[in-house]
C-alpha cells in the first residue's frame, strides 16, 4: 500500500522492453538516434503540430526550469500559485536558469483563477523601469491538489495572458492525468486552449525519467536546444530518453497508465467517503487525493504499513486532536486489491 | 566498425540486467533507494574514503560544471587546457553553474605541465580586485586526445596547485580507462595524488547515463546536494541512477569494460603502425587515438562504412594533400575482428 | 512645493563644498585615497564599531543587491515584506547580484511583525533539498509607508532571525530620519538591536550619490570588495564618493538634515488633519507621509503646482469618488513656506 | 610628477563648474532630468546619430558590461585581446553581466589584427551544439597599450564581424584621445567604420565619474534601461551625470582635454627617445607610454617623487639587470614642466 508518490514505483514493463530493445549496436549520440527522432515525431503527431518544436530531458524541475527561461528574461517575472512545484520544490532552479526572474505568486491555492492572474499581472504596470517585468504565466496540470483545469478554465486564463502579450506555459508532470480526466485530445488542453509551450511527463506514469518540452512556435527551438545543452542536460546516450518517450506513446501506454491510475484514485476517494469524519482538501479529479482523516485511522494505517505523505506545510493546525492532512498518490501500478485494503484499514 | 565515440555504443548487459533488477515495486525517491546507498558506500571503499562525499548523476557535464561550481566563486577563474572538454565541448555551462567564472587556458594542447600552469596562476596575482581571483586546477584524465598523467605528473601538478591554496578537481569521464592505464588503485590516482575532487564516469564505459562525483573533503556535500537539485539533477527515481553505478562497480565491470577498451585501443594502434604515413598525433595510452591516415586510407575506410570522427579543428591544415587527422575511439563493446578489419583496409 | 522624492531635490551646499575641496591634484584611485579612507573610520566611530568592515557605493539599490548577494547564497530565500523597496523597485537587482536568491513576502504591508516573520520562516523548513533554503532578513528602515521600527520592534525580529541563525540586513536609504525618529545612535538602531549589515543612505539626505554599507562582523569585507567590483560599482576616482560621505557626517549634517526634513513633514501632516476627509494610510513618523485627501483638494493642489506622488496601486480603489492616496516626502530642501501653502490649499 | 594614470587626476574646473550650476531645486530623477535628456541629444548629434539609444553610466566597467550583456547571449563568446581590459581589469563583470559568457582571446597583445580574429571566430564553428557560440567582437580603442586602431584597421576587422553576423563593440574608455589621434569625427571611427555600439569615457578625461553607451540600432534600447536598472547602475539624482556628460561636450572639452593629454605624451615620449637604453614597448599614439628604462633611471624617477606604474605581468623578464618597463598616462591636467622635468631626471 505505497501511496507515498507516484515517483516511488517502478517503470512500466513495456518501457522496460523499449530500453532493452534499444540497447543494440551502435546509434547516434546527443539526439541524433532514430528513436529520439520518431518520438518527437510522434509527440507533434499526438498533439496535431507538426510544426512544434520538441526536446527530450530526463527531469521535469529540467523541463520546467528550461522552458520558463526560454520564456522568461532574466527582468521578468512569472506568475504562478503559491503551491506551484516551480516556487515550492525545485530548490529555486526557475531562478537558476532564468537568471533572477521572480516568481509573483497568484491566487491562494493551488489553482489559478482569472481574478487572481488580473490582480497579479495588474501588480506589475508596464513600462516602468523599476519594476517586475511581466513575463510568463505557468500553469500545472493536474495541479499540486490534485484538481484539473477545465478547457474553459485554461482559455479564461490564457485569454489574460494573450492581452497583455505575455506567453502561457504548461507545467505537465501528470500531464497524461489531466488528459485522461478530461477526456480530451493534447490539442485540445494545450494549443488550442492557448497554452504556448506544454511539458509532457513521463516519469511519474510509467518512465524511469523522462519529460518533453514541446514549443508550438519553433522559433525558439535552436535556444532551447543551447540551454539544454548549457545546463548539462543534453543526454550523450541520448537514445535512451528517446526509446522511453516512444514506448510511452506507443500503444497508448501514457493514457492507459494515467487512466489506471486515476481509476485507483477514484476508486479510493469513494472509498474514502465512508470513513467518518473524513474530509477532502480538494476534490480528487486526477490520481492524487488531499484529504483528512481521523487520528486513529492514520493510526490503524500506519500499523498495517500504509505508505502515504503527511503535509506538514499550512494544511495542518497543529493541534493534536485534529485530524491530519495527507496526500495519496496512485500510481498506474498500484493494484485494487491495496486501494482496497486501504480503505478498510483506513474505515476500521 | 564504429570509433566515433564510447558515448555511441550500447549498454552492457550487466547494466542491463540490474536495470530491471532495480524495477521493482516501490522505492524511495532522490536518492534515498537502497541501490543508490549501496552505490555510494561502494565508491567510498573502491577509493578508500570512507568520509567522502559521493553523488551521482546523469550527464558528465553536470558532473564537470556541479563540481566545478561548488569549487570555484564566481569572481574566480578555474585553470584548464584549450583542448579541455570544460572549455571546448560543454556549451559554457561551467560558466552558467559557477554563475560566470572564467577558465584561464593553461599550455597549448590536452596535457598540462606544471610550467604552464604556474604560469597561468602567476598571470592572476592574488589580492587585486580587479583581477581574476584564483580558482580550481582541472584536469581530464584521460586527456582529451588520450593520453594519461601518470602519478608523479599529477603530483607535480597538484603540488603547485596546494603551494597556492587552489583545488584540484579531475575529470574522469574515462576513470577507468585511465586506471587501466596506469595498472593503479583510484585511491593513488586520486586524494593520494593530491586530487580533491574528481568525477568516475559510467556513461562512456557501458552504463545508460550515469557519472559519480566525488569529494574527498566531504564539507560541500550539502552545497553540492543543493547545487544539483537547483541545476535540476536530482532524479526522482534515482534509483536507476544507483543500479547503473552499483553495477557498474560490482565484479569489476567498470575496470573490465575499461581493459577491453583499452586493448582494443592498443591493438589498433599497433595495427596502423603498419599503414604507409599514418602518425600519431599524440601517444595512445587508453581508449582513443589521435592519428593522421593518408587521404586515401580515408577513402576505402570510408567505402567499407567505418564510422569515426574527422578532426575540423586546427589539427588539420587544410592542405587537401594532407592526411587528414582522425579520432578512433575504442568502447567496451567493439570486436577484435572489427579492429582487425578496420587496419587492413587501412593498409589496404 | 515638490514633494515628489527625496531624490529630486539639491545636494547640500555643504557636500558640494567638499566635492569642490576634494578636487585638487591627484589621488589615489579605487578607494584609496584620503577622503574615503577618512569616511570609512568617521562611519566605524559613529557606529561604535571599530572592526566593522564599511564600504561605499553610488546607489541604494547597488548597497541593497550587493549586501544582500553577500549574506545570501543562490539557493536562498531573503524574507521581506510585500512593499520592500528590494521587491517592488529594484528590477530584482537583489535577484540578479545573488545569482538568484527568492524573496519571500512576509506579512501584508510595509512592516514586518514577528508573527509574519515566524509564518514566513516556518513556510522553508530546513533540511529539504527541494525547498528554498533559509536566507537573510531584510528590513528597510525608515520602512516604505514612512513608519520607524521602534528599538524593541527590531530586536523582537533580530531575536526571531538568531534563533533560526540568519542574519538581519537593513536597507537604511533613510538611515538617518530613522536615527533621528528614534532619537537613539547608530549602533542602538543596529548591531546593539541585533542587525548584522545595513545600509547607511546619503543620496536622499543631502548628497549627490553615496551609500556606506556596513557589516559589523567584518568576514565578508574582502568578498563584498569582489562583488562590487564585478558588479561594476567600484568607482576609479573614488574621491568624490569618499568627499560626499566625510561630508555627510562632518558637523552632523546627516542627522541635522534629516531632522529638517522630519519636522517639516510633522508640520505637513500637523496641517493635513486640518483637512476634512483626510486620513492617514499608515501614521507619519519620519519624512514621508501617505495619506488620503478629497478629489478637490487634489485639483486645487494641482491647479497650483504642487508636485507629489499618487499612489497607482491597490491604495487606491479605483472609484472615482474616492479619496486618492498620495505620497508626500520631505528632503532636507523643502521651506516651511512651501509647507504652509501647501497646506493652506489643501484645506480650501 | 604623477602619471600613474589618468583615473588620478582631478576633474576639470567646467565640469566642476556645470556640477555646482546643475544643483538648483528640484529636477525629476532617474534620467528624467533636463541635463540628461541635453547630453543625450549631444551626444546623438556630436555622432551624427540621430536615431541612436544613448545612456550614461558612472564606471567604464558598468558600460563595457552592460553593453556586452546587452549584445551577448549567456551561451555565447566574446572575441577580445588578451590584454582587453574587459579580461584582465574587471573581476569578470562581463562574465557577470552576461550571466556566463566565455571571453575568447584573439592575437597575443593589445591589438586584434584580421588574422587573429579569422582564427578565433574559427575556433567556434556554428551550429555545433557542444561549442560556445560567436558572440560580439570587443575593441579597445585606445588601445590598453596605448595604440590607436587606424579607421582601415577597423574596417577590416568589422567587416569580418559583419560577414560573421556578429556585433562590434568599442570600448572607448579613452574614446576622445583616439579621436584626436586620428583627427577624424566620432561618426567615422564608429558607425562609419562598422561599429555597432560604442562606450565614450568620460571619467578618465576630466569628469568625475560619467560614461556614455551608445547603439547605433537603437533596438536594445529598453532592455539596456532594464538591465542598467536591475545591475544597480540606474542613478536616482541621475541630473549630475547628465551635468557631466554635458560639460564635457559643452565648447568642445572633451576634445580639448583628449588633445592636452596627447600632447603631453607626444613631448614626454619625444624626451624619452633621448635616455639611454629607453625602450618602447608600443609605438605611443595617444596618451599613454609603455617603455623601458634602465634601472638607474628609474631610482633617480623614484628618488625625485615620480609616479608611475610599473608593469608586473609578463612584460619585465625578472632579471634585475633587464630595464623594467613602465606605464605613464598623461591626463589633461599635467603640465609641460612636470613633463620636462620627468624627462630631465629620466635623462639623467
Amino acid at each position: 500500500m505505497n501511496l507515498k508518490s507516484d515517483n516511488a514505483g517502478p517503470a512500466h514493463p513495456e518501457v522496460m522492453q523499449a530500453l532493452a530493445e534499444a540497447n543494440a549496436g551502435f546509434a547516434l549520440p546527443y539526439g541524433g538516434d532514430d528513436a529520439t527522432r520518431a518520438a518527437c515525431d510522434r509527440l507533434r503527431a499526438e498533439f496535431e503540430a507538426p510544426e512544434a518544436a520538441v526536446h527530450l530531458v530526463a527531469t521535469g524541475t529540467a523541463a520546467n526550469a528550461l522552458a520558463l527561461a526560454t520564456l522568461a528574461q532574466p527582468w521578468q517575472t512569472v506568475f504562478c500559485t503559491p503551491l506551484a512545484h516551480i516556487h515550492t520544490d525545485e530548490c529555486q532552479a526557475p531562478e537558476f536558469y532564468t537568471g533572477g526572474a521572480k516568481l509573483t505568486l497568484a491566487g491562494a491555492d493551488d489553482k489559478m483563477t482569472p481574478e487572481a492572474l488580473d490582480r497579479a499581472i495588474a501588480g506589475w504596470p508596464p513600462g516602468d523601469v523599476h519594476a517586475s517585468q511581466r513575463g510568463p504565466v505557468a500553469l500545472t496540470q493536474v495541479t499540486e491538489m490534485g484538481r484539473v483545469y477545465a478547457l474553459d478554465e485554461l482559455r479564461a486564463l490564457t485569454g489574460i495572458a494573450a492581452a497583455h502579450e505575455i506567453p502561457v506555459y504548461m507545467d505537465g508532470a501528470r500531464f497524461a492525468n489531466a488528459l485522461e480526466a478530461l477526456d480530451c485530445t493534447p490539442a485540445e488542453m494545450t494549443w488550442k486552449a492557448g497554452i504556448d509551450a506544454v511539458s509532457v511527463g513521463g516519469t511519474k506514469n510509467g518512465c524511469l525519467g523522462v519529460e518533453a518540452v514541446i514549443f508550438f512556435d519553433p522559433a525558439p527551438a535552436w535556444e532551447f536546444e543551447l540551454r539544454r545543452k548549457r545546463g548539462a542536460h543534453l543526454f550523450s546516450k541520448h537514445r535512451y530518453l528517446g526509446a522511453q518517450m516512444l514506448a510511452y506513446l506507443d500503444s497508448g501506454l501514457w493514457r492507459r497508465s494515467a487512466r489506471a491510475a486515476n481509476e485507483k484514485a477514484a476508486r479510493l476517494a469513494e472509498g474514502l467517503r465512508g470513513v467518518p469524519d473524513a474530509a477532502f482538501l480538494a476534490e480528487p479529479q486526477a490520481n492524487m487525493i488531499f484529504a483528512r482523516l481521523p487520528r486513529a485511522a492514520h493510526q490503524r494505517l500506519h500499523a498495517a504499513g500504509a505508505a502515504y505523505g503527511l503535509h506538514e506545510g499550512p494544511l495542518n493546525t497543529g493541534d493534536p486532536d485534529d485530524p491530519l492532512a495527507m496526500r495519496l498518490v496512485c500510481d498506474w501500478s498500484i493494484g485494487e486489491d491495496e486501494i482496497d485494503r486501504f480503505v478498510e484499514i483506513a474505515r476500521g
